[in-house]
């Protein structure tokens, strides 16, 4: 029998350790032939798949893969329809799967991705079908539930940590009065905006305010916040989800003129919430500003993850194809927390059924009084999550990717 | 004698480690005293200076320093006057001086730094002063006159290589037709622009255009390239300068709307390059776009420094301290390049006249004939300055520095 494995929905800095843990376990478990999706169940469907076997195989090919961002196999956004409404996708992919000699289905991925191995593992069972399918979690917004957090969100934590810290040196060089807004990916879930506050610490002085989606933004009471801070500091730098909404509903972003442009495809931008807000700073008080979006950086940033992170990522690619020799389908690889310090985790299974489309939000309990920082519950979750390192390949300068065309 | 030491100017990854080669150079030769200016001449000029000891002259407190993003003594742009026409500013300055019993006089910065050291010294001399006065380059530009390169931009350079081959991952993982511009700093000369060349190689394909403030812009010639590109590819990545012009002189960024912004102080902002040729491109292409803009991150990313370039900015400082003692006075510290491949690098001392207020371009002949790349002779040239690396002191999963006021 063999094993296929497809990634989807947004790249991470580790989804491909956890490519690399599913891919070495099923050989090790005997998996005839690996297959690899490329641009997962939408490729699928096109016939487009790849053996895994060669150099990716070798111990240097797991190591570069384990440390090559993005999706090594490609990714897509394709949402299943119901069987129902189209028999004829569910029939098609069932027949390739036949084709191929599938015995294993793993899926890489978050909600969605979620929804398409508990509807492929529903459809499965009413046919009879023997092959296995399992979930395996991965999303820097770390908003799946039933999972203590998601493999890539530890890295893209400790990214914004690495890289607040240090627009904190700079924002500080000059001594004027100078207010940063730094905007961070997360639309409805402020994890990776709430992990702004760990770069506080002995030798930094932290962020000033962190905006979270989950809670309601007010124009006038930031502009408020954000004066009364510059009377005690010149450098004022806050965090701000892409996401933050006024009482309204709203987004933030959609009152930028910028956002009235819509692209060929009449998709309209949702892009700008720290331009919008750090003009209206600049407008209102008397003070320097600058507006930084982290954008793409924060998913892909390969050259600084963390070790905890991929190492999980990794170690819940194993765990699921355990699960799938062991006769588990429908399923989701879970990590759950057994302690905070000393930091212990391990992997269990849930209903991927009961995972698909639901977003975890941050708990407002872990937000402070005054909603200007996270309160130190939420430390003690994050701070686990983005310890140690991998060390990146360098080679003539510049860190080692595998790549799947070259 | 005492010596003192400034920073002034744009900050940048390593430009403490010159501070540090400075401080440690002027009590291995025999300072009794070392005082840092807090915020360049401007901060001297308030009688804001501190002795520099204790734990910052430890061996750590000097690695930690070295791996410092930013200015550890924080930095200014103050523009010297003429003494003609402001003697009471020099007047001032040297009482400061001699109070302090200065012998040496250190200063750490870029064109307009040198520029001051060069009127220092020339007016030292008229009033027969004591005083060395040594200019020690720095600048993420590589814009200055009479050295090979400067210390700052070897780190920058790999900053760009290394998020150009993140980003390149990133944006041909959904497969689809795809354009990314990126918007790099260097506003006169495109040397941090043209370093998104070193991404290319035996596991990236490479930045697809690259846009130099050196080349005069044409906005249809710029459309006829991106389309003909994507006839090839899907994702298109194109690394753009901050300060690229059309040929009537007018900088691109100020054709969006954005810039009619102007902030409490008046001042016009000039950003949103890599934004409104994105929106341009949307509205001319059906292809998905991204705008993203490197912003301070590519001078303040102390996580990913060239050690070529960190051992570089230590030897100037130290090879500053060397001459000021020895007698030398109104010169600046040069690298010169003895050769490629080894690469090999050497300090040399140059009239700090001669290097005040030019600005060193990238030479066209190293840009292809189509204006969409560099040439080999840029690569040989920039390659050496991104080797190696200085592995962060790593404390809780964040990069550990030091800071001046905690």
């Amino acid at each position: 029998m063999n094993a296929i494995i497809g990634q989807s929905g947004g790249p991470t800095s580790v989804i491909n350790a956890t490519l690399a843990g599913v891919l070495q376990a099923c050989l090790a478990r005997g998996a005839e032939k690996v297959y690899g999706m490329e641009h997962g169940i939408e490729g699928l469907l096109d016939g487009k798949y790849k053996e895994m076997t060669g150099a990716i195989t070798s111990e240097m090919g797991i190591e570069l893969l384990k440390r090559t961002p993005a999706s090594y196999l490609g990714t897509c956004r394709y949402k299943l329809g119901d069987p129902d409404k189209s028999p004829e996708v569910y029939e098609k992919i069932f027949a390739i799967l036949k084709k191929l000699d599938i015995g294993y289905f793993f899926y890489i991925g978050g909600n969605d991705s979620m929804d398409t191995i508990h509807k492929l593992s529903v459809y499965g069972r009413q046919i009879n079908s023997p092959i296995r399918f399992m979930g395996v979690p991965k999303t820097i917004d770390n908003d799946l539930a039933l999972t203590d957090h998601t493999p890539g969100y530890g890295s893209a934590a400790k990214y914004i940590g690495v890289v607040m810290k240090e627009i904190i040196r700079d924002a500080t060089a000059y001594g004027n009065k100078y207010v940063t807004t730094v905007e961070i990916m997360g639309r409805n879930a402020g994890w990776l905006t709430a992990a702004a506050a760990l770069a506080r610490g002995e030798d930094c002085e932290g962020v000033n305010l962190i905006c979270l989606p989950e809670v309601p933004f007010h124009l006038d009471r930031f502009l408020a916040k954000v004066e009364s801070m510059q009377k005690e500091r010149n450098s004022v730098v806050i965090a701000v989800s892409e996401g933050v909404k006024l009482e309204d509903g709203r987004y933030v972003c959609e009152l930028s003129d910028d956002v009235k442009f819509v692209d060929a495809f009449g998709h309209r931008k949702l892009t700008g919430t720290a331009r919008y807000l750090s003009n209206l700073v600049a407008s209102n008080m008397q003070t320097l500003t600058r507006a930084i979006e982290l954008s793409t950086l924060q998913r892909c940033a390969g050259h600084v993850t963390s070790r905890t992170d991929i190492t999980e990522a990794y170690q819940v690619g194993g765990a699921a194809a355990k699960a799938a020799f062991e006769g588990h389908t429908g399923e989701m690889v879970a990590l759950k927390r057994i302690s905070n310090d000393p930091y212990q985790c391990t992997t269990e299974l849930v209903d991927v059924g009961a995972v698909a489309n639901i977003e975890k939000k941050v708990p407002l309990e872990w937000v402070n009084e005054r909603f200007t920082d996270m309160k130190p519950e939420f430390l003690a979750y994050a701070r686990p999550l983005i310890q140690a390192e991998l060390t990146p390949i360098y080679i003539n300068g510049l860190p080692r990717h595998t790549i799947l065309d070259m």
